[in-house]
């Protein structure tokens, strides 16, 4: 009898008493935004002037804080669209809360220049202690966000493509955890010792890159050593 | 004898003698102007430099007129991201007066960075009777547009998906009046009393966001009701 | 025989030897830089600072050449996409050549933020005669250029949907010409009457707006004489 | 017996056992960098302010360097976008590896910004050594990842669309090679002669926009030969 009334139902009925919301547009705006970020986080640079120019490499070197901060934030925000990629990749649809919840992960991600900026502007003074965890804080708020998105993706079954799409949702938030608890230490730990938290922001950030690539190789091994399953 | 002759027509007639133009294209073009201006809202919030780094707290706490600025136009700036999409789902094809409508209400949307720096500028000195009053002049005029987009939409049955995608955009148009009239009080007090100008502002626009939530979870508790009519 | 062999043919080598590319990311890359062009042009106007407060409506007064350059820009610019789309929807697909004609009128339209400041910066004074004739030439050149691409794809009816959308192509072109000629008079004009050329440049924006409404208005009214002959 | 489990796998499985990426995402993420790095790059040229109004001219004429280096970028992002389109058109899937080697592509693109202020301002003097060689490292290094790129498509037959897409991939990246050692050589000799190496990398971009199109050409002759095999 349900699937009868459905029938009988437009297509924006089912749209709009579902409250769903095209997968389409997230998908866009999500990638226009960390596309903006990622890019203009180069505009923080600062080109040594011409009174430097004399000393030019030493001049580019004293901005090691500056390389050092648009490094970890790059990483951040590639990390953060390969996973949002692939999320949504398990899903066909969005819908009103799962756009509110996009919006402010990416709120987290869009700070994330003026962040920089203020970590790298007081990297080594007294502001440091105040700069860095606010800094880590950013990167920590857009992760949980980013896992928050994921299990809320998981959990709602009308979404994704199909009925195991569901488990790897889970998965893949699961996996991204070790990074999370690395994260978390290391913005705790910038309150007391900053240089070591940014160093540690590093390493966060690498592993959110590289940890799906690894889960993804020793899924192809598990599968070659099924369909060959004697040496 | 009006199906016949039309199948006769040629694909791009029908495209040019009805004055259709693509929705790929005007979803693409929001959403990456809207995409683009949430996210170089963040250039407009002034780093303290190294002269604050004594006190970097006290500096950022100065600072938080650029923060409620920055807050206020990005959740307006969303807002208007989640109505777009909420409307355009119900829609097929663009027309060449949609497309003008749509940038005129990008226009007003492309002014918010410049507007928000303007208010948070003088926010609080003689100059907020003139800058806050302009800055909710912009927000409102975005948002009616925005409700002009979504009534024209609702009116040119060519152009949406079905037969009751009309009363869908209706229902959204009317339902983000109070949100509008709450925007026009608070821009017209805005010349006496602009402080609270400002919290209103950052009440309609949350209002904004939220309200669909809240029309989305009161048609599925009616939804849920329907099909398990008996407790 | 020619059938024949084009089936044994796979996929690539069509699109290799056609030396076709995908329609997609032609529009998509269009829309990225049109619409970051025309958000970023709003970094280009000064907000007042403090020292201006006491007299901030006399102050933005003031900027009037900054925002009536921001107005032309942001206007042209929006014509430019509407002109886009039109022209695109008529396409199936991009070549190698097409590619090339669209980047080079990227190339002028990204141009404009600078030229827009530029202007604006000597508006008034000596250097007008420079500024505003090089503005003027920027949007001449991004104009025909986009003329060039419009009768490209009418010209290659292997790129467009089918048998009679190069006669559409050709029509938009043609329809263009009046306010090219008209943008093409005011940049000779503004070496000697640089204020009357900006007011002609504001007018030919808008007429390129507005023309493409106007034709489509004509043949809607004829398209309903055909369907009821006899009031 | 391997196609028969295959039907039994569920979609989100052959995504994940497969650690398959949508090509979408990908096409969408490069083309929004490449087309905010392209735009972004005018705001690197400096307006000649009211102080230069008397010799605007001769003020432009100074910033001829700004020029210079703007016009390379611009060519070598534009080439990039090209070379981009003209080798994804040939995938249909992305995968995890595919999605970290464009990133990193994409990372010494989205420094282009910052080397090209850094060379510009320092082309003529003494920091030129070690500033033009810098600029010519980052483009060498962005045209070898998006070799690699290339050559990773075409060494994955499960992303190509058909069974000769990776012969067509290798050839595009061969073709790349000659451009691609006229941008190392130049780099080498920006040591030494940094002014002659602008010109080389002037020379090397344009050359990577034009090669694609005379190997087209060449190609439609053969087809246009075979046939009609007689004069």
């Amino acid at each position: 009898m349900r699937n009868e009334s459905q029938t009988q139902r437009s297509l924006s009925e089912v749209w709009t008493t579902r409250d769903l919301l095209p997968k389409g547009r997230l998908e866009a705006f999500s990638d226009g935004v960390l596309a903006i970020v990622i890019t203009i986080l180069v505009l923080e640079l600062k080109v040594p002037g011409l009174s430097e120019d004399k000393h030019l490499a030493q001049a580019l070197g004293h901005e090691w804080r500056s390389f050092a901060g648009y490094l970890i934030s790059f990483v951040f925000v590639g990390g953060v669209w390969i996973a949002h990629a692939n999320a949504t990749r398990l899903i066909k649809l969005g819908d009103q809360i799962l756009y509110r919840l996009v919006l402010l992960q990416l709120f987290f991600v869009s700070l994330l220049p003026y962040m920089t900026s203020l970590m790298t502007a007081h990297l080594g003074v007294n502001g440091q202690r105040i700069a860095v965890p606010l800094y880590g804080l950013d990167l920590l708020l857009a992760s949980v966000m980013l896992n928050i998105v994921i299990r809320y993706l998981g959990e709602n079954r009308e979404l994704v493509i199909d009925e195991i799409a569901d488990e790897e949702l889970h998965e893949i938030a699961h996996q991204r955890r070790s990074t999370l608890t690395l994260l978390a230490i290391a913005t705790a730990l910038a309150v007391v010792l900053p240089s070591v938290a940014v160093a540690l922001y590093l390493l966060a950030t690498i592993g959110f890159v590289i940890a799906p690539l690894q889960l993804a190789r020793r899924r192809r091994r598990a599968r070659a050593r099924r369909v060959s399953p004697a040496p």
